[in-house]
């Protein structure tokens, strides 16, 4: 996997510079159904990953935010250019390039890049977590902890009630609402945050699969709101992320809110 | 004015290198009632502030988020050493420095200032809000338009219902909670986000006195929640900070939540 860690890390730096350089000038190419925003830098990068991969791994296919292959292997490249765009358009410093080498729906090998911090974080299975070649950990905290915070997304679309789940939990944790998931986790599995609320499901896994990995080398725990893990080569049933140690006591907070 | 804006200058520059040296390894001081932390940098920002205006202004007083004078006069330096501590222990890069000069309760002179994009906000009353010297302005978006972002803070104290006034505008709007008033408010003068509900009463002038100048001379407008301007010498009762096109929509939108 040592290979396709260092091709992974080949199209993050790419990702890196050219999310740099456009920052604060960023042309936003549209909206889409849910709000969200797409820049051209978004689909530039997804554009790099699908010729890089066509060359390097004429097998694997591509399933991006904002381009895919139309032949999925099950070797799959499952990337979000820019998780965050609002943000990045918004002139906010808290985006990440996010790209995942998945193998019959389990993540094999994730990285996760914040150009502003000049971060790295990357995982392959079974071998840790590490950002900048330095091992990194989640936290101890349990729900109700000082300094527990939960972090969380939500969409006037979205299945799942994020909003009231966490204004549950006002009373016993700190609330952000950063607007990248995928950056998130990096908080997570460095032991800054302690969990997340991620209402995604359609090309969810675009924006989680390479953080999952990462936040569960790291000691965290992933899973649906049920508690079920998923796999990341299909659409998912948002997603719970902790620091492990408080997965549970979250599913039970959350568990009213399902329906 | 002028002088009065060169000397917040030089103090911001001293917090900008503060924030910078000690970002990603400050030290936790504590955790206040309402779950906020300090760290030793909030601290040394507030203390260096009281030492520099005693030997400039030594007939003005400071109020500061961590530290303020005995006697108060009607000249004050009204301080936030870092607005948005937590997310500056937490290693994300949305925090700044905010100093307002204040004259009978009315902010004449405001500067923040962001270390990680090295930008300096600045605004002296009637003369146009400008970012490192350029001069900046809010959007012109309505609620409800493609666009149209909402930041918000909420505490579980807070006697203001943000989480629940957002989760009314969700359908008209995008919303996040980046752990900075302030910060927010320079994403609404410079264009970026268009609306901030902030629930801040004991204290949080310290948080928002140079950011309503900046706001307001960028072409924005900021009240409490029903509508009339404060003071910036004293508690605050809340404050909707808007571009002020969309000023009375919001605050249609959140009165059925005021008691």
């Amino acid at each position: 996997m040592k290979e396709h860690l260092d091709f992974a890390l080949e199209i993050a730096e790419y990702a890196k510079k050219e999310m740099l350089e456009n920052f604060d000038s960023s042309l936003i190419l549209g909206f889409k159904k849910d709000r969200t925003v797409v820049t051209e830098i978004d689909k530039k990068i997804n554009h790099y990953l699908v010729e890089k991969v066509h060359e390097r791994y004429p097998n694997h296919s591509v399933m991006g935010e904002e381009e895919s292959d139309q032949n999925l292997s099950s070797h799959l490249w499952v990337c979000d250019p820019i998780d965050g765009t609002g943000m990045y358009t918004d002139s906010i410093p808290v985006s990440v390039f996010s790209l995942a080498y998945v193998v019959d729906g389990e993540v094999q090998v994730g990285v996760v890049a914040d150009p502003y911090l000049d971060k790295t974080y990357t995982a392959i299975r079974g071998e840790g977590a590490f950002c900048n070649g330095e091992r990194i950990h989640v936290n101890d905290k349990h729900l109700g902890d000082l300094g527990y915070r939960i972090n969380f997304e939500m969409w006037n679309h979205a299945k799942f009630d994020t909003l009231s789940m966490v204004q549950d939990m006002l009373k016993v944790s700190r609330i952000s609402c950063i607007g990248s998931v995928a950056r998130s986790c990096m908080a997570i599995a460095s032991g800054h945050f302690s969990c997340d609320l991620f209402p995604g499901e359609e090309h969810a896994n675009c924006d989680l699969a390479a953080s999952s990995l990462i936040v569960e080398e790291a000691g965290g725990k992933v899973t649906d709101f049920e508690g079920n893990t998923q796999r990341y080569d299909r659409d998912l049933k948002g997603a719970i992320i902790t620091n492990g140690i408080s997965h549970e006591e979250v599913l039970q907070k959350v568990k009213k809110y399902l329906h």
